[in-house]
This record gives C-alpha cells, sequence and structure tokens, in this order.
C-alpha cells in the first residue's frame, strides 16, 4: 500500500484512481480534449448531440449515426402522464435541483437490472437520459409558473428545443447557438465530485439511474455545479457598485470568496471560460446588452489586478464566472442555472458510468470502498461499558 | 504525492481518505464499534433510538435526552399531503428503492441552504430524515397493496412503528425487537460506498437531503444493500434442492457467486452476522419456522465447508445472509430488505456528512476530487483535427 498519510485528508487530489478514455486536462497549458478533440474546435465546429454522441461513443458520428442518434433523443422527449401529474403537486418554490433529483428514478423504470446489460443497452439507457432531463427541467420551469408544459419539437435541434419548452417559441438562432456551445463546453470534465460519485454508485452495480442520482446531488453543491448561481447572485448585487476595485479588495482582505474564480486543475485560464467570454460580448453587443458584458469584464479585471498583488496570479475566472453570466443574459431562472450543467453534464457522466461498468474500470476490484482512520472513542476490543 | 501507481485501480481499498470518529471495525478480530461501543452490547442493551443519538451525538443520551430525541422522531413522522398524493400516481411496481430516492427531495423543502446550518441545525435534519425515511417506505408499501397509509403511532418504539404502518396492527413484542436489532446491527459501518458516496456528495457544500440521495443510490447496488435481496432469492430458491452440498460445490466449479457470503473488511465471522444468526434461530423456533432456519444454517455448513476445501477459509456469511433470512422470515416484500438497511444506516450516514461538513474533514480540502490517466484519444495538446 502506497503511503496512506500522504493521501489522507487531501480529499484525493491529483490521486490517480482509475484511467479513462473519456477526458484529459492540462491544467499548466489550459487545454481541454474530449475523447482527443480539443473543446476549441468542438466548440466551433459541432453540436451538442454530436459532442454527446462523440462522449457516449468515443468517436463521431457519420451523418447517418447522427440522424439515428437525434432520432433516438427525440423519441424519448416525452415524459410519463403520472410524472407530469405529479410535478403539479408539488410545491412551487422546490428547487429545480431537487426537482430533477425527484424525476430521475421515474426516467429509468423499463431499465431495470435486466442481466442483459451491455454497453449497447447502457448507451441506449444513456440517450434516453440525455433526453428526457430537459423536458423535466423545462416542464418544471412552466409548470411552476402556472402554464402548460411545451411539446418538444422533433424539427429543433436539443438546445432550441430547451429555449423551445421553457418559453413557448421557437428561440432566436444566435441564442439557441450560444446556449448549444454552452452545452458543449460543460459536457465533460474527467474526474470531478459529481462524475466521482456517478462512478462510486455504478461500481456497486446500480443502475445508470442511481448513479445519476448521486451525480445530481454532487453537482447541486455550492463548491460544485451550485457556483454559477452563487457568481451570478454576486454579479448581480455589483450592478450599482460605482467602485468595484475596492470592493473586491475589501472582499479579499475580509478573507470572503469571489465567486466563478480560480479552479483546482487550471493553472492558467480555463479554456472554457475563455470561450464563453467571447461568446458573451459577441451575444451582449447584439442584444444590446453591452453593459452587463462590461461589469463582469470589470469585475475579472479589477479581481486579476487584485489577486496578482496578493501574489495569486494563478487564479483566474472559471466556467461558472461566464456561464453565469450569459445564461442570466439569456432571460433564465437563475435557479436553472446548475440544472443547465447538469443537462450538459449528464453526457460525460453516463460515459464515465458505462466506463466503469463495461470499459476499462474491469481491471479494478467493483467497488470503491476507501478506508478511513478511527480517532474516536476507543476502549480497546472489548469496547466501552455501556452504561447511561 | 504518494505513489499513485500502487492506488490506480485498486478501488481505494484500504486507502486512508480521512479521520473519523464514527465507527471502527478490526475485520481481523471481528469487532464492530460505534463511537466506542461494541455492537454486541449496543444489540443487547440498546435500542435503534438510542443507538441513533449515539451515532449522531457521539455520545449516550440521558433518558431525559433519549425521551427528546423520541419526540423528535415522532415530531418528524408525517409525510406533506402532496407527497402522498403523488405517491399515489406512482406506478404500482416501482421498485421501493427507487421510492425512497424520488421522496428524499421533499423531505428536505423547509432545510434549503441558509447559512446558519451548524451542527445543531444538521443533528435536527438528520433525525428528520430518520423518522420520515421509515413513513415513506411503509406508506409507499401499503399504497402498492391498494391499502391506505397507516399514521404514525407515537405510542410504539421506532422498529414497532415500522411494523405497524406495514401491517396496520401492533406487532409481537418479539418480531419488534427483532426488527429493532437488525436496525442497531446496520447502523454504521465506517467508509463504505454508500457512506463515502454521502461525504463526497456533503464535501461540495450540497445539502444532508442529496447527500443522502447519493448514499441511497449507491446502497441500491447489487454488490452493496442489494446484496441482501441477493441472497434470500438464491436462498428461497434452495428450498426444494434435495442436495444443497452438490449444488454449492457447482456453484463454486462454475465460479458463480454464492450470494450472502465473503467480505471486504472481515477476514473472519462478520459480527453483526452472529448476532443475527442466534435472533435468527430464537425466532425460528418461536414462530414455527424451525425449518427455514435449518436450510439456512445447511446452506451455511455446506459452503463453509466448500471454501474451506478450496483453500478459502476466510470467506464466512456476512451480514446479508442472515439479514435477508430474518426479513423474510417477518414476511416482508423483498424489495423491502434494502430499504430496512437503509433505514438503519441512515443515521450513519447522517454522522458521517456532519462529520464531512462541521467536524474531522475541515482539516482536509473541501471537495472530494480524485485524479484518473488519461489513456485515451490523443493528438498531443493541439488535439485530433475535426472532421466527420
Amino acid at each position: 500500500m502506497a503511503d496512506g498519510d500522504a493521501i489522507k485528508n487531501t480529499g484525493l487530489r491529483g490521486v490517480k484512481v482509475a484511467d479513462t478514455e473519456v477526458s484529459f486536462i492540462d491544467g499548466g497549458k489550459g487545454v481541454l480534449i474530449y475523447r482527443g478533440y480539443r473543446i476549441e474546435d468542438l466548440a466551433q465546429y459541432s453540436t451538442f448531440e454530436e459532442t454527446a454522441y462523440l462522449i457516449l461513443k468515443g468517436k463521431l458520428p457519420s451523418s447517418s449515426e447522427l440522424e439515428e442518434f437525434k432520432k433516438l433523443l427525440a423519441d424519448h422527449s416525452t415524459l410519463p402522464e403520472f410524472l407530469l401529474k405529479s410535478m403539479e403537486l408539488w410545491p412551487k418554490d422546490t428547487g429545480t435541483m431537487y426537482v430533477l433529483m425527484a424525476a430521475l428514478p421515474f426516467l429509468g423504470l423499463d431499465d431495470k437490472e435486466s442481466g442483459e446489460n451491455s454497453v449497447e443497452v447502457y448507451e441506449e439507457k444513456a440517450a434516453r437520459l440525455v433526453a428526457a432531463l430537459p423536458v423535466v427541467m423545462t416542464a418544471w420551469d412552466r409548470i411552476r409558473r402556472g402554464l402548460a408544459p411545451v411539446a418538444h419539437n422533433g424539427e429543433l435541434s436539443h438546445a432550441e428545443n430547451i429555449l423551445y419548452m421553457i418559453n413557448g417559441e421557437k428561440p432566436h438562432t444566435d441564442i439557441a447557438r450560444a446556449l448549444d456551445i454552452c452545452l458543449i463546453l460543460h459536457a465533460d470534465h474527467t474526474f470531478n465530485a459529481s462524475t466521482f460519485a456517478c462512478r462510486e454508485v455504478a461500481s456497486t452495480m446500480a443502475d445508470i439511474c442511481p448513479a445519476i442520482s448521486a451525480g445530481l446531488a454532487a453537482l447541486s453543491g455550492p463548491l460544485h455545479g451550485g457556483a454559477n448561481e452563487k457568481a451570478i447572485a454576486m454579479l448581480e448585487s455589483l450592478r450599482d457598485e460605482e467602485d468595484i476595485e475596492s470592493w473586491i479588495n475589501n472582499q479579499l482582505s475580509e478573507k470572503k470568496k469571489i465567486y466563478g474564480m480560480g479552479h483546482a486543475v487550471y493553472k492558467t485560464y480555463d479554456p472554457r471560460a475563455a470561450i464563453l467570454k467571447d461568446l458573451f460580448k459577441g451575444l451582449a453587443e447584439k442584444t444590446g446588452q453591452s453593459d452587463w458584458y462590461e461589469l463582469c469584464k470589470s469585475v475579472e479585471e479589477s479581481a486579476m489586478k487584485a489577486f496578482t498583488a496578493a501574489g495569486k496570479d494563478k487564479i483566474k475566472p472559471n466556467i461558472d464566472f461566464y456561464s453565469g453570466s450569459v445564461y442570466h443574459m439569456m432571460g433564465f431562472a437563475h435557479d436553472l442555472f446548475t440544472p443547465f450543467f447538469a443537462l450538459s453534464r449528464i453526457a460525460g457522466w453516463c460515459a464515465h458510468i458505462i466506463e466503469e461498468r463495461f470499459g476499462l474500470a474491469q481491471t479494478k476490484p467493483s467497488l470503491y470502498r476507501p478506508a478511513a482512520e478511527y480517532v474516536g472513542n476507543y476502549c480497546g476490543l472489548t469496547g466501552c461499558e455501556y452504561k447511561r
């Protein structure tokens, strides 16, 4: 066994627990690759559907394979009637992440462990979840506003459908493409808290739905997917702030967090944030919201200046800083930001679950089962005397 | 960093990732201790309510503290009306573990991250979940049978209430005490797949409900909590088997699994299985089901003989072998066995979540975020050329 004390209480940072073929990060150089492809290329040339196919199956689809995959997604873009009826009963202030978690077990009711599971079966289950999750989110967003859910439209792309099912009207091409790029950029990020939670659960041979539940649960945390909601709340509160630089310096001197800054892995600019920042700028100009872009940019600049002065020049904006800003500009309710992350990352989660169940992870013992050091009350192997 | 290659693909077996004060196992000696107390003592003298208090708060309660804790449990043993109404809409063949997962997000609706979270707040949230989970399970078990749920009875113990809410009548003292002991024995087991999943999610600062969701998800796996259902299916199928010894030898020679045998940690008799086996014997005699006990005992004996002959004499029956047998004798539907595990283990999960959020884990970086080795398609840092 390797030196346990070097690992204990490190949060497993940097500890390689498995092999993966899904994605790769070079944190020093600011590079993110899905299945061999740079995200810059995917953001420029690909679509979410194609990228999801790539992540799930390990290769880019041919035109006919892509059409077939889109058809599979369309075929599973309706929810069972009992689920919609249940959702109508749920308290309107239930957080959307909680609604996704509550609905998820019902998205796999036909997926019982049949003993016939295989990569192919799991790839189909995965496609069904990729298709159904946006339907849950958008249906809920309408139900809680007292509106009837809008049915999926087979003529539209995945990103267009999300906007269509929220707003009830066909979206502007630029907005839809911007959302498409956001979905591409969030689709995988190698091992992280939610992906590892998915793999942990899949390692017990639990089905894909419970494994995804664990991913949603982890993503809901403010230190993970929840960070984009925290970042937007901070940015919103700065709209009327006259002296952003002083505000930032104040936060730092009071050791308060500046949300959307810094990343566990990237020691340079988060390549996803770089793409989103450009996207944001273009979209802000087109939609006449340049003041919002300027505010975010000015927060970034002040923060960079302050971090550099504090000798922390490796802290840069991360994806949460700019994804929140973009979603906000698109007019979405803030509690949809983390769910948007989930709608995209579910592709990566499923690929990792498949890898855990059928792929590379087959060379390891099935369960992830770490140990802990007991430092609690101890009265020897006979135990403490029981008395109250 | 410690030697990564020694850890990769080991499922983190034996890798100490954190300190804990909740429980301790000596696998070589067959000892399990909760907060300093031997489970043998707790099974003999304690109750589930008291053990849950011990696990959550780190010390045995005084009589008045115990009364207060029981009152807290009773106060949270009703479900919101909308949840019961939703459950009536759900397909009757939905697995009970899936129902627990679907209901869980609604058990924490008053638990939004308020910024005022503290150990005390979390201990109360934990008590509410310990109280509410059995109500979900029992309500579901009645709803799917077309019966109205039975309300919690403040006069009865936790174990008695579970039986009462399933059957609609006050249970026999011996059965209730047997269930009470089962709940005590499953309440914690230091780091394992589900507990680690809970801690992983809690480390993102997600709330207690999402963290418990991940625990339920992991527990649903056939290699974890689901094992007791697999064991009972195997035992049931052997009722008419004339030559159990041959059947066992046959399984071994075909390298098929014998469920309920062997454990990742115990290299001697699982101390929980030892207690359950005695309990099982006594209960079988009292209820005139000694033939069922004899069958299980004979499977154990044949398996021990076969394992010893194969040089695998460290493989012994684990808790799943006897818990399934006991629950079966009590007449429960088989798909309640893993949920029973959850109703008990939720005490341990909550204690570990509290430790992660407020306790010892504060010395580590917040997120569990392991690394992976990328062995997939790689075209250098520029990425593969994008073309279809």
